[in-house]
C-alpha cells in the first residue's frame, strides 16, 4: 500500500536519485516523477530507469504530486518555490533535503499557497559523490532525518512526511530550523570547511609536492580529502545560508586552535595530552550507536 | 633466507607488532626478540605470540641483536638510546618508526657507538587502535616508509633496511629529516591537531549537546573523529618535537582559513566555489595511486 500517490523530486544527483531508489525499495508511492535543471543529467537518470518517468519540464514534474522534494542546490529554491508554487494542489507535502533550514523556509515559505504543506526536512547521509549515477536504495538506512516544520505546521501532514523518511529507512527527529542550523554548523558544515581548507593549504605549500602530499597522504591527509570532495555548489550554498551558525561555531574553533598552537609553542605537553585524551570517548560512542564503522581504518585495510 | 638474524623491537604497540606479523609472513628474521616497558603489554605480548620471545628487560631484548628498531614514542628515545647504546654490537643497524626525524637524530645520534648504523625511518601506516592486539602482518602492504638517514650513513646498511622494509610490504623513499618533518607536518600532523581541536570544539559547545553531535555525525564529523582517537602519548611527542614545522603549516592553514572566513562573512560565492573545486583533484590522485578506497563513505555504507 503505497503511502502517497504521485512523489515529485526536482534535482536528480546523489540524493534525490536515492529517494526514488529507496522509495521504489519500499514501496512509498505509486508514480515517481523526477526533473531536473540539467539535459544531460535527465537523460542519464531515464536510461538509469529509476523513476516513473523523467520529466522535462518543471511544472509537468510538480502537477497533481501529493509529494514534492526539492533537491537541488538550496541556492536554486526560491525560483523554483515562485515556479510551482501556482501548481501545488491543496493538500500536498512540499518539502526538502537541504543542509540548512532557516533559508529554506525564509526563501520558500513567501510562495506556499494556503493547504500546501511546507515541512523542511534533511537526511544525515551521503557520500562523496556526485550525480544521479551515484545514488542507491540504502543510503539512508540507520541514518537520521531532521524535520523542520515551521511553527503551525499541520500535525498530521508532519506525521505523514515522518513515516515517508522511515519508509525510506531513516530514524527521524523534529527540532526547529534555527538550532538544527547550528548542530549541523558543528557536524557538517564547520568539518567541510576545515576539510576544504587543510586541502587548500597543502596544495599551495611551496615547499612540499603535491605529488608527496598525495603519496604519503595515509599519515591522515585522506580522511580529510573524502569530504573535501563533495559537491561545489551544493557546499557554496550552504555557506551562503549558513552564514551566522558558521561564523558562530568557527569562532568556537579558532579560539580552541589558538589555545592548541601556544601549547604546542610552548612545549606544554600535559595540555595536549589531556585534549588528546579526552576526543576518544566520542569516537567510542559513535562506533557504538552505529554511527560509523568500528573496523581499523574504516576497514580499508585487509587483516 | 632471512635478511636479519636477531630482530629487536621496542615497544610492542600497533606498529612494533605490526612489524613482528609482517617480519614473520616475509621469514625477514631468524630470532625475533620484543621488549615493553610496560608489564601488562609484555604479558599480552606473550600470550599473543608474534614474536620468539618478550624479554623482561631491555638489555637482554638488543643484546646480539642485527636490527634494533625503537617502536615506542618518540619522547622516550633518548632515554632508551643511552641504556642500550653500549650493549649494541658493531655492524647493527639501530632504526625507529617515529612520526618524526630531525628529534630523532638529536636525541639519538650522541650515544650511537662507532661501527653501528642509525637509520632512522618512519612507515607512513597505522590505524586508529593501539596495544599489540592491534598488530596485523598487512598493516604496511602498498604503503610507503621513509627513510632519513643521516649525513655519512652507511650505504650497506641503508641498502639492508630498505630490503627489510620491502619484506614488510612496504615502497621505499628516501629523504633528509628536515623534509621529511615539513612534509608529515602538513600531511599528517596538522590533520590531527585540526580533527583533536575540532573534536574539542563540538564537545565544548553549549548550545548543540554531545548527544546531538554524536547522533548527527554521518554528516562530515565522524571523519575526524578517527584519527581524533589515535595514541595521545604519541601524539603529545609528535607535537613536542616537530615545532618549527607544526608552527609554520599552522600559520598558513590560518591564514587560509582566513581567507574563506571572509568569504562566508561577505557571501563570496565564487571565491567559494573556487575553493571548492580545486581540492576534488588531489582526492582523485589520491584514490588512483591506491592510498585510498574508491569507494563512496570508505565502503562503509553497502550497496
Amino acid at each position: 500500500m503505497a503511502q502517497f500517490g504521485k512523489l515529485a523530486v526536482i534535482g536528480l544527483g546523489l540524493i534525490g536519485s536515492s529517494i526514488f531508489h529507496a522509495a521504489r525499495r519500499g514501496q512509498l508511492a505509486s508514480d515517481l516523477s523526477g526533473f531536473d535543471s540539467n539535459d544531460d543529467v535527465r537523460l542519464r537518470a531515464r536510461a538509469l530507469g529509476f523513476a516513473s518517468v523523467i520529466e522535462d519540464d518543471l511544472i509537468g514534474c510538480v502537477t497533481d504530486a501529493d509529494l514534492v522534494i526539492l533537491c537541488s542546490p538550496v541556492g536554486s529554491y526560491k525560483q523554483i518555490a515562485q515556479e510551482i508554487a501556482p501548481h501545488l494542489k491543496p493538500g500536498t507535502i512540499l518539502s526538502d533535503v537541504g543542509s540548512v533550514k532557516g533559508a529554506v523556509i525564509r526563501d520558500v515559505a513567501p510562495f506556499v499557497p494556503a493547504g500546501v504543506h511546507l515541512i523542511p526536512a534533511h537526511p544525515i547521509a551521503g557520500t562523496e559523490f556526485s550525480g544521479p549515477e551515484a545514488g542507491f536504495a540504502t543510503l539512508f538506512d540507520g541514518r537520521w532525518a531532521i524535520l523542520t516544520p515551521p511553527p503551525g505546521a499541520d500535525a498530521a501532514a508532519v506525521g505523514r512526511l515522518r513515516a515517508f523518511w522511515q519508509g525510506l529507512g531513516s530514524q527521524v527527529d523534529v527540532m526547529d530550523s534555527s538550532h538544527h542550523d547550528l548542530v549541523l554548523a558543528i557536524t557538517s558544515h564547520l568539518p567541510h570547511l576545515i576539510a576544504y581548507n587543510i586541502v587548500g593549504t597543502a596544495h599551495d605549500l611551496e615547499a612540499v609536492t603535491e605529488g608527496e602530499v598525495i603519496k604519503y597522504s595515509a599519515s591522515g591527509f585522506r580522511d580529510f580529502t573524502r569530504i573535501a570532495a563533495s559537491d561545489p555548489t551544493m557546499w557554496r550554498d550552504i555557506f551562503l545560508n549558513n552564514r551566522d551558525a558558521v561564523l558562530e561555531v568557527l569562532g568556537r574553533f579558532n579560539e580552541d586552535l589558538s589555545v592548541l598552537q601556544r601549547a604546542v609553542r610552548e612545549g606544554n605537553g600535559d595540555l595536549l595530552f589531556n585534549m588528546f585524551t579526552r576526543t576518544r570517548a566520542i569516537r567510542r560512542a559513535i562506533v557504538e550507536i552505529g554511527q560509523d564503522s568500528a573496523a581499523p581504518n574504516f576497514g580499508r585495510d585487509k587483516r
